[in-house]
Parts: structure tokens; sequence; C-alpha cells
């Protein structure tokens, strides 16, 4: 491990050595928690835990709690030699990678609920999943005490609700939203780009090209919220989707669905091309009218 | 203040200044949380502080998120200068005493909920009593970040439930249970006693009666648990208790009902008198059979 500078711990009690350790002698921690399958996305929330931080923690856990017994728990890209590389390749110090049995031990009986931003979009596509995410999140953050936690704004609803668990109840962390990595043709990184075939990734390119459409024509009020949402969803039905969860203009903040942008909004979609989900988002603020 | 020891804080802020700068001295540090009305009960838990760290935290805030629209929380039993007094009495070296929008802020959005050890007794009596217990306790434990937090065994169903919490979503906290404090007659000490009329608080002593004889021959098997509870609540019928939420022999670890005692075992009791509810609860553990 001296050699690459990466530890890589399996215990809570060997995460919180380590993490502890730096803190003492006045480091700074930055935890970057994901699901493994690590991309250009992640890396890139690597790269700015260093430079907000003195120390990056990475955790990979395929968290079985956030996902229903329909979708994809057990074929969730999962590669933990490559994985690491990348780690290590990024400089990160310390990776944890508990069994499931760390996090969830047979007794385990207890859930982080959020109420609010986790209502709409992909708390009602999914129903259980924000409670699975703010309840391994929770534990992620209380096993590791860091100073700041990271996480993708591409997953911008996930962002909020671990904000709004994190600030009620409490937790001693800043929670840090890092930019949405892209594809040249727009299309937001994810693990599960990897389920497309061929053809349905040149057709996911459309979900970046609707959504940056109507957002600029909102923005400018060039067009409504409705009929650019009307818009953006044919724009994805003609690009060969099939089914398509949500595509709603939201409160920035509080996720309440908008028809205007008085203040800060977000354009978000889930659409789904053959058994494959994607969503994507994209801030939508009212530039200046000039008359 | 000085002249006291007593700090008093409000904010969470202040709270975690004086815990961080005592835990940064190389000081331990007791978080002993109550709703106020403090009794011999809460001042043995004090004591108990003392004795296991170098610095006690008392909290005090009537937590409105455990109850119900029904309940009492308006007549509550409220009064800070006695308890400071009190507090001032026992050397304890720090108030904790936050208003509502402290704790629950206009966007608060968040629940901790426990199945398993809280389903059953309180938990089925009182629906949605122990997801405000473990919401606030676990904003309580994070706001302070004590080493120790301890609870009296009076609310038995309480320190499980708030243990399993802090276990599950690692709360890096020890959750200590104290004895319960009893009357001369064994009425256990309650902040709600104070409801009671003078008949009823004659009656009330029925309970550790009950408990007491029915735990002993269960102990010894001398009578069937099944038997031991029919009798129990006879007593308290006769005694003038006008409804029984429950008298039941629960493993006293996960608070399964059991029928006999091949584990450790507890007797609890939730029994109405009047317009008072009164809980108590006894430890029953197997005596050596002898031949």
């Amino acid at each position: 491990m001296e050699t690459t500078g990466l530890e890589i711990v399996r215990t809570v009690a060997a995460l919180r050595d380590q993490v502890g350790e730096w803190r003492r002698d006045g480091q700074t921690v930055a935890l970057v928690p994901t699901m493994g399958a690590l991309h250009e996305g992640h890396l890139s929330l690597m790269r700015q835990g260093h430079e907000i931080c003195d120390r990056v923690c990475a955790t990979i856990f395929v968290n079985p709690k956030q996902f229903a017994p329909s979708e994809d728990f057990e074929t969730y890209p999962r590669g933990e030699g490559e994985d690491v590389a990348k780690l290590i390749a990024e400089g990160v110090d310390l990776l944890f990678a508990p069994d499931v049995s760390v996090m969830y031990p047979d007794n385990f009986a207890t859930t982080v609920s959020v109420t609010g931003v986790s209502d709409g979009l992909c708390g009602a596509a999914r129903p259980g999943f924000f409670d699975g995410v703010a309840t391994v999140v929770s534990k992620l953050l209380l096993q590791a005490l860091p100073d700041v936690a990271i996480f993708g704004e591409k997953d911008y609803q996930q962002l909020l609700v671990i904000r709004q668990a994190a600030q009620d109840l409490n937790i001693p962390v800043d929670v840090v939203g890092g930019p949405t990595v892209r594809e040249a043709d727009g299309l937001a990184l994810s693990s599960r780009n990897a389920y497309l075939n061929e053809a349905e990734r040149q057709q996911a390119a459309a979900i970046i090209d609707a959504l940056g459409t109507a957002a600029a024509n909102i923005a400018t009020r060039r067009g409504t919220a409705k009929g650019e949402i009307a818009a953006a969803v044919q724009k994805l039905n003609d690009a060969g989707f099939t089914n398509i969860d949500y595509l709603e203009l939201c409160d920035a903040e509080t996720l309440v669905p908008v028809d205007d942008v008085t203040r800060p909004a977000r354009l978000l979609v889930a659409a789904w091309l053959g058994e494959t989900r994607l969503i994507d988002n994209i801030a939508v603020v009212a530039t200046t009218q000039t008359k």
C-alpha cells in the first residue's frame, strides 16, 4: 500500500482510525461516496476533493437498500480492480469498501427518511429509493466523520436529499455538489451507460439536446415551461426513448414543480431506452429581461 | 455562570464548541437528554455521568415529535428555573436547552425510524412515538457529539430503540442505561407522576407490586408467564387501574414476546389511572433450578 499511497480498509474501525488520525493532525478530509464502476464523473469529484481538502477518501458500496426487487442490484457493474487502479491514478488516499454485512448486520433495523425534496421525480418513480440513499449516506458520513462529502450533480435530487438529511440530523459534515461530467455529445456520464447498445448510445444524446434547448428557451422566456417541456418530451419520443418517468421544471432548492423561473430552477428528466433508465438535469436561471 | 459552574447554551454551535473544547482537552463527556421536570431519576443519571465521564451535559427539550395530537405535549410539566437549580446542585457542567425552532427549523423534513424493538408495547400503543424519540435523540447525539449518552431504564423500550438507532447509523457514542429510581412504595419516578391525585398516587404502587410478584414467580418457575401475567393484570384492575395498554414478558434484548425465561427477559407494563398513563418494567432472569 505504501508504494501506491492508496490504503484500502473494509471495517468502520479502520476507516475511523485513519480519518481520525488525519483530522487530529490538522488535515481536512473529503469523502466521496460511490457505488464503484468509476468513470470520469466520479474521478472529477476526487479531484474536487483534493482541491478543497488535504485528504480524499473514496467509498465503494453497491447499496442493496436503494434498489427495488425489480431493479438492477445484481447486474449493477462491479469491478474493484479497475476502480482501485483509477483511484491510485488520481492520488486518492483511502478507499473504504465494506461488505454488505459490515453496513447491514443481521439485526439492522433503522431507516432515515426525508420528505419534501424526495417526494417527486425519482422519489415517485422509485419508491423507497431515497430512504435507501439517505440511510446509507448517513451511515457513511458517520462512519468516516470527514470534513466534507462530495456528490455529483448528475444525481441532483439525491444531492438535495442528502443535504437535507445531513442538515436535519446535524451530521457534522459539509455536503458539496460537483458538476456533471459529459461525453463529447453531451451525454451525462453514468455507470449505467454501460448497459446501452450502440444504437441506444447514439439515441441517448437526445437527452441533453432536449434539456438544453428547453432550458435556454425557458430562461430567456422565448417559450413557456409547459410548451418547452412538451417539445422536449416529443424530442425524446422521436429519438426512440421508450418511456419517460418525468421531465419537469422544479425549484432548484425545494424541487417543488414550477412553471416560471422567478427563482433559480432545475429541469430534470428520467427516461428509458429499452431496459436502461437514464437521468439528467440542468440549471435554468432566468436571464435579465431587456426591453 | 462562572459562580455556579453550569453553563446554559441554546444553540448547536455553542453546545458543540463547549463539548468539543472539553474533548480536545482529553476530557470525556456524558450527555443526559431529558424533557425537563427533573426528578431524582434524572439526577441519578447526572451522577452516573459524573462517575463515568469528566464532564456532564444535560439537555432539556420537550420534543413535540414524540407526542401525538391527543397526548399531553401542551400540559407536560415545564419549569426551567427549578430544573436549573437541581442541575447546579448536582454539579452538572452544561445545559443545552434549545427552542423548538433550533431543533426543527421550518424546512425540517427528516425522520429516523427503527423497526423490531420499537414495534410492540409502547410502539403499538403510541404510533409515531419512537420515530419522534429516535429522530430527536439522533439529533441531540450528533449536536453534542459526547463520548457517552445515558438514558433511564424506566423507559426500557426507549433505551433499546435509541441503542439500535445509534448502532445502526454508526453514531459515535456509547448508549448507556441507568437503573430506575423508585419512591419508598416502589413507584417508578416519572415526571408524569405529578398528574396523579392523592388517591391515584396510592393506587399507583400496585404496579411494582404486581410486576415484582409476577417476575419472581416466573423467574423461579413457581408460575407460568401466562398465569402470572393474568394475575398481575387482575391486581392492577383490582387496584383501580382504568386501562392496561400492555403487560408483557419480552426478550430483554429484542423485546420479542416470550413465554419462558431461557434467556434474560423483561416484564413491561403500561397502564392508566384515569387520565395518566404510567409505565414500568423489571428484569426477569431465571434462577438456577435446584433438584
